[in-house]
């Protein structure tokens, strides 16, 4: 029996909700496969996600297992690497085979979503921490249990400074949800560490625009949330962008810098390079989709969620970027793709947006509702909670979320770190001009390579006299000495241009420099 | 005013009630300053963690915060490097700072536990999962879901034996609860994927004795855990000693091979290193510590837990590296420290064994108590859960476990990755004889350095016919053209010898060879 396949490529709310919805109307037929391929095994829970920060709830609580959403629909736990839709095959990186998996399909659904990617600020890109999926969530948790750690024992005062200070870039619904779970958390876990002043603790919020939530929310309601998380102990910095960072600041459009070891960017989600890629008609990186979530020009291609431009049912500009609409999107996509398997008629898409909500953390949340309903405080919250509530898919994921919230208001914040992160062997970093690369005495146990920008090396002693100095720029590699001979750093090496290095660990390197003709190269490198 | 500073290396049972006892004693006192070093901030309550890989209770709740437990005592959050009992003093990691923290004692409590360490077992410490800290749980559950997914989708029936073969190593303690909750884990959570067969699920023991417990346990409990086991789908592989690991088979010390892509050995703790590097006298890599837990020939040097030989009071040997030794040890420790700080009497240690337990999973443990109430079955796992969740520390972790154990009762297992785990840079893999390296026509994506073993290289066709081939040993290196000349795997190269290579991911190597003197060098070297 010939059997048609139709692959799905993305598991956001999109995608999962496309393969279930096909489950459902497929039922019992043996001739339509379903794929779905995404980087996760799970759907993320995005706007729970910031709880988990935290602790409120537990760790695995904002996010569903995809196999039990769409148990019947194939998962491919990969990265997809090529879509052609002139062959009509999607390609996948490789599992445990050497070699790529390509799939045949039938019809396949572009539901990509958008992505966090920071490549175009190098500084940005190195040093500040995404927030999207769990693991950026639980990496960011650790970090900030180890800053706190660390903060109380240093002896070093401008170091402790930097350690308790946090800035979080952008001040849209993601950007003020981390920034009020963070400063909950870091205000709540700071007073279980004794050698901590908890008014030491500083949590910053940078902006673009003049407050907060300007496009998401009407303005009484952005307020009332600014009001509440000033009081709660954040500063506001508006009118500026997050420019860059560097490993011991965050730096602002202005020039101005902020000594900080936590910088959060919650600002450029850019399309999925795949989808940028793609040989079809896009508008601001979005595909181009049709009422019917077809692709313009392909009768067995679909896009819907964050990556695709479908006109608002609203008649007004483009559907706007959230779960809801994509949850929509995908009842009418999977009708419409059965329908072209069966040669039925097909749907187009309808929706009018419920509403808008953000929660601020510490039993606080703001809502909007049917466009005319304004809510802010304590009841809005218990709203945020129920409503999201009903939405976690599962019963199992309802009574463990439901049981966390409970428990919450009886026990205090978790401050235990999961600590799965390695410590990456190549790393890159960007430096401002004036900031110091490498402090000569310091332990040498990295190798840099300059990949833009410009340095300073000098070998001066302490008291500045017969300083011999150095211009360095892209391709100059320095800190080899230093590994090879096992000596602390010889010399400082200063920004003088703002640079971008990379950065390789020595323990890492070793068994590379054992090599004799390596060793050798390196040798001269210096 | 001159404060003593008392300084606990070791974070496990023994460092912490060692802390915990002398807060206690210490209470109101300001002329005594506590610091506890350990590299995780949390004290593992080690007979729970393998409840992490089936989800039973939440990913942390098995672990504590220790400044938590020890409020006022001074946590350091790194790694011991040194440690000079004739200067007092202890050399630290650095943290955020550039260099290592170097801080004198006045008395010094060495308590590191031993470590979980395959170094000299090349391919156990390349291909074998650790069980010891919350990360090595989290990493392994994460790993076990990937195979479960992998083996959902794969079309190659080889691969998708070895996905879902799991070997652990060792009969112990530690084996026999691993091994018992991975059994349920991946029993219960394979139904969950639509396209694996439960029958094909292989989890088999490798124990070196003719059953499993026959030191910890009476013979009657051990053959009952043994049979249950059995019965719930564990295989059993008797006499035999796992050997080593590659990254496609586990090998047993007669030669023969089991393919899989999960090891997990619980076998050899070695001593810290740091512990065997110390100038003290020693028995069997344990520091031999007197009755009081001085160190011998020491006056302000103390050891106690796993990685000290105390003789045990009941006068037969030494104590054997339970918690509950370490827990009457702690306080025995802080007794005898703040009585040598003031100049009073200090005591011997006493103690009797309580008792022993395993938990076998799913409802059932068994238990000796008092050394003559053998119980096996539900009862033994309702104590068994009742004891340990009263010696659970803190009240809101008692809260948290007791509700989670509730919950597991009526929901199904967790099957969401965290995924925090990297790909490391550069990683070490061990081959036996036979087994291929690497696949001609495969991606090329790493570059391999033999640390020592011998491989053949071989550039023939698919048909045998005019094959050339090279032998490889120590310090060659393989798969440098194709990843410098961007092709697939041009060459197959077998293990002719036990091999030991070290590999480098191209992405990660990428940065480096675009220096032109490094590239040159690398191109040399194939």
């Amino acid at each position: 029996m010939s059997s048609q396949r139709v692959v799905i490529l993305g598991g956001g709310f999109a995608g999962v909700y496309t393969a279930m919805k096909l489950e459902r109307l497929l039922r019992k037929r043996q001739d339509v496969e379903v794929v779905l391929v995404n980087r996760e095994n799970y759907l993320v829970f995005q706007p729970m996600l910031a709880e988990v920060i935290s602790g409120n709830i537990g760790l695995l609580d904002t996010v569903s297992p995809i196999c039990r959403l769409a148990p019947s629909t194939r998962l491919y736990e990969r990265e997809v690497e090529d879509v052609d839709l002139a062959n009509q095959t999607v390609t996948l990186s490789p599992g445990f085979e050497a070699n790529a998996t390509v799939l045949h399909y039938d019809h396949v659904v572009v539901a990509f979503g958008n992505v966090t990617d920071f490549r175009k600020i190098p500084g940005l890109h190195d040093h500040a921490f995404p927030f999207k999926y769990l693991g950026d969530a639980l990496r960011l948790r650790d970090h900030l249990i180890r800053v706190l750690g660390e903060a109380a024992t240093t002896t070093d005062p401008e170091l402790r400074k930097e350690l308790l200070t946090f800035v979080i870039g952008g001040g849209g619904f993601s950007g003020v949800e981390v920034c009020a779970e963070l400063n909950d958390f870091v205000r709540r876990a700071g007073k279980k560490y004794f050698h901590i002043n908890p008014n030491d603790i500083r949590t910053v919020l940078v902006h673009s625009e003049d407050r907060i939530l300007e496009r998401e929310m009407p303005e009484r309601l952005g307020r009332y949330a600014q009001e509440l998380l000033r009081k709660r102990g954040v500063e506001f910095i508006f009118n500026l962008r997050l420019e860059t960072g560097t490993p011991k600041c965050a730096v602002l459009h202005d020039g101005q810098r902020i000594p900080t070891r936590t910088l959060i960017s919650s600002v450029p989600s850019s399309p999925n390079p795949i989808v940028a890629g793609l040989d079809v008609p896009q508008e601001r990186g979005r595909i181009k989709a049709d009422s019917k979530l077809q692709i313009e020009g392909f009768e067995n291609a679909w896009s819907l969620g964050d990556c695709a431009a479908v006109p608002n049912p609203s008649g007004e500009g483009v559907c706007p970027p959230t779960a809801q609409f994509a949850i929509r999107q995908a009842t009418t996509c999977a009708h419409n793709i059965v329908a072209a398997i069966d040669g039925q008629k097909q749907k187009n898409f309808r929706f009018k947006e419920l509403g808008k909500m953000a929660s601020l953390g510490h039993r606080r949340a703001i809502a909007q509702l049917f466009g005319w309903i304004h809510l802010g405080g304590f009841l809005a919250w218990l709203f945020w909670r129920a409503a999201y509530w009903a939405k976690l898919p599962g019963i199992d994921r309802k009574i463990k979320v439901g049981v966390s919230w409970m428990l919450d208001l009886v026990c205090g914040p978790e401050i235990v770190q999961t600590k799965v992160d390695v410590k990456p062997a190549m790393s890159e970093s960007h430096f401002e001009p004036g900031e110091i690369v490498l402090h000569k005495a310091d332990r040498a146990d990295r190798l840099f390579i300059i990949l833009n920008g410009k340095a300073e090396l000098s070998y001066g002693d302490e008291n500045g006299e017969a300083a011999k100095s150095v211009e360095l720029t892209a391709g100059d590699v320095f800190g080899v000495a230093e590994i090879l001979e096992k000596t602390s750093v010889q010399a400082n090496v200063r920004c003088i241009e703002p640079l971008t290095v990379v950065t390789y660990n020595k323990s890492e390197l070793e068994p590379l420099l054992a090599l004799p003709a390596v060793r050798t190269c390196f040798e001269q490198l210096r």
